[in-house]
């Protein structure tokens, strides 16, 4: 494997851009990598096909062609760029982990499988290893989402002696709010720097708590990264926050995470999911990532219209 | 649309025989074909690539290759062959759909998205209509089955006024223990001729007296199917079981649903999934259906000779 | 134990009878009895203080001054009384139980406590042991309702050997739609002369197909009854669909089914539970039992019209 | 209402000490008062008949007496004592309500019925309003348990004008995972001085992160206290992890954090429960706690051997 650059700052959980009829929209990536490199102050670390991307609802053949968009687009722009590779099918998979070492990514990440389900460890990690092999000398990330896999398997017990199984493991995508897992997690595995990218944004400050020190301070000896969705739009406040929060500055930190959970906490009850993500990031960025594809359906105007005027009545700390 | 056959009797949800490294075995298909319609006594209906077939675990490859094989073999044998084709990607979906229709199948069958899960009627019609409208000569059916979706949008108000949606809307696949929804369905239907294929063996006989009366005595007014992954290697009894109902003498069909129940609520308390299906299978019709694929494990020697046992101490009405 | 009459036909689970301010209302009780032997043809079988009787919303005191006056005016009319003594405590079922021993009541039916759950056989056989011993001459029923408890034993599994633990066992309120343990439970049990008493109204018919035979034919060697809130205003026509069960002519059992799951159907989508049932049984009976106790609250007065005109558009076979 | 004194420090969440033969046995609340006020460091506030006091598993008058003996054990001692007065029956709930009052309790707590379960906020509010009007002088706490009660109603939105139904309202025992609830809470209330006792105690750490810092350094403008069973054992620790976030020390608390978790993480693993956490307060403090009450069974003697092994395996940061 050769050496990885160090991960630092937040990750971002990318969208997929779509043309109005329904197909990938790949001439807006370049637009896309400015946007979060600049505007949203990002640390130039990316995840493509994932959840937030609609990943296992594009075909391989487009999760190829964005993947490889990423990586063209990105090039001297990104530090980082994980592509994810779960599927349902294991040979499906296999294929995309190839292809993601074949065109240089710096990380996959895999999702359990949801329709049959891994009922223990052993059967997870046998999956994911299959998966890994396939790509010897990229970095590997199980993606950790229960809510949308009912997959319960906690962390803790996969992670342990995982990288006898898997030696290119090197983190989970932890998205659950399970922080006695991940700080078992943590604490556990402190000498392996292990990375953690943490994807519930609403509870981002609760989980620095018990890792980000770490993060921030000792970044060669534990990780800790942040990533979500929200972070398309909210990059800048959450660095903000970071920085009041390394200080230490708990009291600022906890204002910008109480605004942004104000924010989420109201887009929730108006009903907020992938399809609504892709609307206000349109809103906010400007860039048009158009509809998300079926099953899920746009977004109405009427969210849109709501979630802006609530994103714009928001007083941040910093006077935006 | 070509006039469609007459559907009638046992429909099998056929395994996906693989070799002992994990590749799909075109090889037996022939065999499978020929003991289904013999020794099994099913009725010349078979599905292919759904749940029992591990239809989601494939590429999209391997299902094109499986679906033709049994297209070819099933030729001369086989009155109907219904092709899943079903994926969380709608354009895959759509891509097998006009494979299916290309190799001439009797009908597709296509399950609920389930990683992002369609919420309402509306949303969950979009996708079937997308998927339905690329193969417009061939009978579509809807595949419910909530356990393994988490899908729970009621059939009876799915099929309200579908067929305007979707005009060559033909029936369900229903895999549920929900027999108001079933009852309903039918009751509502009854002009509509939709075809209902249930599929939760061992609660057969109970849909039986909701709706069976109508499959045996009035074909052409009420399809009534079964449908059931037990069959591959139940048949037999079912059919006995379905003769005792039809006389009526509901004594004797009890008789029979009883022990079914007896061996299925037996190898339940064992753990009983696909992975189970497919020994069970291997053990009883000696065809070497070979291992699942990850994240499915092979069932356990103890498990396939504690099932084995089970069936053979089982003395059934007629004698055998 | 005194030699029980012979149970036969279907059961009431009774609601009970609030005044306006909240209070039980004890003086309707006699005219509820004679509405429930005479115009809703039921045979002589009430339960009070269950599910549909908000008994667990009822004090000790009110359980057992209800349960007083059920006795008393049913005397000569109702063959059996069962009385629901299940609690959250241990102490005040047990205290329940003795009560109910001493009136004379003709059964005690417990449910699984559901705050702390029990997780095997074992604990909820301990919890229903200790109730039954204190009333050591009343025949007991476990009272099976997962989708209120969230006790999921199966009861196949419970039944096993229970008359050596609970000598006064006498059967089970079966209200759940897992067919196939009531299936085996019945066969299962065939020699001991268990009573099983179903309470899903809407899947009664696909009940009767797997044991009612039994219950109508055999009734010396198996009890098969129908238990459940419907039958307090549906009760006629449930009678007249057993009737038709048992000539055997299934068409006209099947139509029956169909009309009452018409009707549940239409309410269930409403929203429908005891204070809708509350509600329907003042409508249809002329009896005014009064609003539920919180936290349930009373169904709307849309509701009641709704449901009213619902009931009166269905055309039933017999011409009503 | 009486000035309320200055709520303070950890919550202890009181087992309920019980006979062999499964009476409850006051005579031991003396020395459990002391145990808590001087070994376990805690600050001289208890609640009683909770769910690790098993208090929905007591009758009516052994609650009762378990108040009365906790108002008069701790009279000097305890500065507050607050006494969950929920059940069932609203009347029930009341009934303890007024007698907590008349014994002078400190405040009450009522935990959300769990059987009919209210399913939005009015019903629910009306449940606790009709509760607290029965002791109109004694504050007020909502007992949020998801976990156990089903009930998912987000505190966010039952808090909204609560003031308005419910004067007495002082606070919530917040035991859920749900932090984004939690934040909003806070958030929303800060003018309200509303209390919030935490009760995961393996999240306490991260929980403090969003509003912690209010507790500390401004009592008089925010209350944050932490309620929880394994205060019962672990309550110096967690003094010390208190301390040192409010240093700001996070290195340190983590730390404990962390330590604490390893101990949960470990007896969860097993099985844990409010009959483990019964046997490891026997166990750690001397005092016989007795066994619990039916549906719960004794924990085995395998796990009291095995967590009191783990418990005392770990080496603290303080050295002990």
């Amino acid at each position: 494997m050769t050496p990885r650059k160090k991960l630092e700052g937040l990750v971002a959980a990318t969208v997929t851009p779509m043309t109005p009829d329904g197909r990938i929209n790949l001439s807006v990536i370049r637009q896309y990598v400015d946007y979060l490199t600049s505007a949203a102050m990002l640390c130039c670390v990316e995840t493509v096909n994932g959840t937030t991307g609609e990943g296992l609802s594009l075909s391989i053949q487009e999760r190829k062609q964005l993947a490889e968009e990423w990586m063209c687009q990105g090039k001297d722009k990104l530090d980082h760029v994980i592509i994810h590779v779960g599927a349902l099918s294991l040979l499906e998979s296999q294929e995309l982990a190839r292809h993601a070492a074949a065109i240089g990514a710096s990380g996959i990440a895999v999702i359990a499988p949801s329709f049959f389900k891994p009922t223990n460890k052993d059967e997870l990690l046998g999956f994911l290893q299959k998966v890994a092999s396939e790509a010897p000398t990229v970095p590997f990330y199980y993606y950790h989402i229960p809510a949308m896999t009912g997959v319960k398997i906690r962390v803790e017990e996969l992670l342990d002696g995982i990288r006898e199984q898997i030696p290119t493991f090197q983190g989970v995508k932890f998205s659950d709010t399970d922080l006695l897992d991940l700080a078992q997690c943590i604490n556990k595995n402190e000498r392996e720097q292990f990375v953690f990218l943490y994807g519930v944004d609403e509870q981002l400050l609760s989980a620095l708590a018990i890792g980000a020190n770490g993060a921030v301070g000792r970044l060669q000896k534990m990780y800790f990264l942040f990533f979500g969705s929200t972070y398309n739009y909210l990059g800048r406040k959450t660095n903000l926050m970071l920085q009041a929060f390394a200080k230490p500055d708990l009291a600022l930190a906890r204002k910008y995470q109480f605004l942004m959970g104000e924010f989420l906490s109201f887009v929730i009850k108006l009903g907020f999911g992938v399809a609504q993500t892709k609307a206000v990031m349109t809103s906010v960025s400007g860039i048009p990532m158009g509809p998300p594809r079926l099953p899920l359906v746009s977004a109405s105007e009427e969210f849109i219209a709501k979630a802006k005027a609530k994103l714009e009545s928001i007083v941040w700390p910093d006077g935006d």
